[in-house]
């Protein structure tokens, strides 16, 4: 975009305090605020979401493939937590968070938030990238389009291959 | 740090909920998360900030030399605006912001918030580096340690010496 | 180190050639040439790693989180692929490869290989990175060190809590 | 551009030795050799300056958002500095530079060079990105387009509104 | 490309185990498998290439300006080796690699692989690089369109003006 | 270093107006103002040298492994270019530059200046990194410590195995 067409709107979104809906599978919502939304943070380096939780609800086991996380909990109580590189031993990094708390999911690594109180819960997150990308790895692993042949999966996950294609079935792959 | 001595305490910090006080000549208060209180941040290419401000309180204009900012407000109205830098004309983009908006200031640009509701504002910065710097303008130049000589700034600001002098005597350089 | 004391073993390493074993849970084996167990290249954003695959072995679903990679079959035939990011549909890109084919898997998305053919298979791998990572997913995730709440899991891959116990159990948490 | 269609004229530009009009405000005056005028720096982070300064006159402090620079004084007494950022204490970092004196303005630092000679001055800037960016900050904050609410500056300045008002006449905002 | 059109064909390249042909002057042929020849690669980081060697052949000094390398021989004996720059004393690491062996090129270093085997020679590199760039020196010098004025290369490589011409005119300048 | 204990001094050099001695094989002196002993310069980016020629000196051709260039000639005329990598078919860019003539180097490219006037002459030049690396093509080809073996380089110049050894004997290998 020629520089003189730029305007403050395209610096601007509004609407991000209001609670979204979490009535699916997974008891959560995630609002993106990213350069496909907000055009004046290309090139920018930083994005941020707002994460709904119902309780019981989570953010399932994703990684963010361009971007490093910082997690803050404006209302509520989560348990979270990021694992760490096959060669650093695969551990769990984890804490319970309560309002006014923040966490740090570094960048690749797969992590996950869950609603433990009995009240819905909200956070903000904040990413080192305009676009840090999503990848939820059950999603993209059983409901991959088309599907991934089931004996891949059978072995990796060490479970029957008929186990695998419900799984499929069930993530609609 | 070695890998094995890391710990979940190094990706946490808390009481960011916390109100802080704003009594000072700016009416505003910054509490940054940053590499230099959260060291899990090494690296990763993103800090969060919270500013309180109160009822005419100004976070003044000031530069990030490493960072571009997204700003949410949670709570109050503020006036904000970045100045874009020579050759695009020191173009002024402003926004009136409420609970819920977002506004996006550039690497590098000078950029301020102002409160001008009637009661305390709360926002939260996300800024797309582990340790960004804050250049807060007039402080830096009136209030160096040591003075800059009157003459520059007075030839700047085109302004008398001793108007300057006063200036530099308030910021305490 | 003080560049007068870098020698030319500082770049070298041998033995890549030899086929390694496969006797394992997944049927395949990686061995990586990174900064590791090569000093030379630190800081060089290269490494490359040899993988063996028995006949039915996977080297199963795993991410770089800090490399690209391109995959070179050297003996056997792979049925490989890579998962798009949610924005990205999820998008399953797959092939079959045979001896001298190559396969692209950008940075940070999940991919594997599965040897289809009935005899050993080799591939070499070129990472854009000196040091790209490994977070095998299943492994990751059931196998972490504490283990994840079975909850988290549960709902993540709508598994039954007593599925996902067993499946720790099997992955070691 | 086609790669066959760069010539060497893409890669030249001439006349940068040749004093230009310092009768102005500030008694300074700069020339640009940046990818705006030189296409051949396209990528490749890199760019400089001429500088010429009347007698007591000056390039009044400013930053360059993406580039560090080094000044290299070809005729006459400068007075130079630099201060760091709020968390270094806003350190003022200064010299007089005399013919074949060099000194380094670390990117985004407010910075700025005084003539305080009796004859004019010349010195070279080269800037470590091809298109470092000019924010002048007296015009930037007083003439912006369009200007800053004068309360917002008269808080910061901590000047009255209307010497605020005043300078945003003065710089024509 | 729209993401929507991307297909796997565009990370796919096959017949990379097909020996080249190797009847020319230096002895040698490199297949690059880079962005220039598969999409898939754009912005990635990383990029291969096959180089057959007959006996006697030479892959020649060369450099790539914007990636580092690492070599792995896959068949035949190879002399290879690097020179470091000015400051480092232009030391000379140097290898003599058999089947399975693995050397490290460092960015922008002048290096090279010579055959001293008796039968043909294979070796696979992995470049840092979706496009590093090869710039081989004695063509680069000795063969550019159109020529450099002999008189520079005689006195860089201390030659007399008619040794230079006759190289020009073997290189093809 | 701690950065309270950073100076001004850590960010000044001086005598770079002086010219240096040109009475060598080249005929030209290159004084480089870098991290090497400029410290304040570590992490910023850019550097600068200065270059003097006696008529018939030449800066013989060379590449900055790390950093693209500009040229600013002070005094004299050089005849200068670069050639493009091969895969641009090694195109030879050139120009006469005389005082106030600027010419753009881009990073990794070979390139040289010679000095076809009467009288010494003076450039500066901007690099685009604090540390760019200096590769003198034929010091570093026929000057390494230890020497190549003359079968290499016979072979990538197409001379005799003794002129190889001659020049290998001129350069001090």
């Amino acid at each position: 975009m020629k520089p003189e067409l730029v305007k403050a709107d395209d610096f601007f979104i509004s609407g991000i305090n209001i609670p979204t809906n979490t009535d699916n599978a997974f008891g959560s919502n995630v609002t993106n605020v990213s350069v496909e939304n907000l055009p004046g943070l290309n090139t920018l380096g930083v994005s941020i979401a707002r994460i709904d939780y119902a309780p019981n609800g989570t953010n399932p086991p994703h990684t963010h493939p361009r971007a490093s996380e910082i997690l803050y909990v404006a209302e509520g109580i989560l348990y979270v937590g990021f694992i760490s590189s096959n060669i650093d031993g695969n551990r769990f990094f984890t804490k319970v968070l309560h309002k006014g708390d923040v966490f740090v999911f570094p960048k690749g690594m797969i992590h996950f938030q869950f609603n433990i109180g009995k009240t819905p819960a909200v956070a903000f997150a904040s990413l080192g990238s305009q676009n840090g990308g999503i990848i939820t790895i059950a999603n993209t692993l059983f409901g991959s389009n088309p599907p991934i042949m089931p004996e891949v999966l059978a072995k990796a996950f060490m479970l029957d291959k008929d186990v695998i294609q419900h799984l499929q079935k069930q993530f609609g792959a």
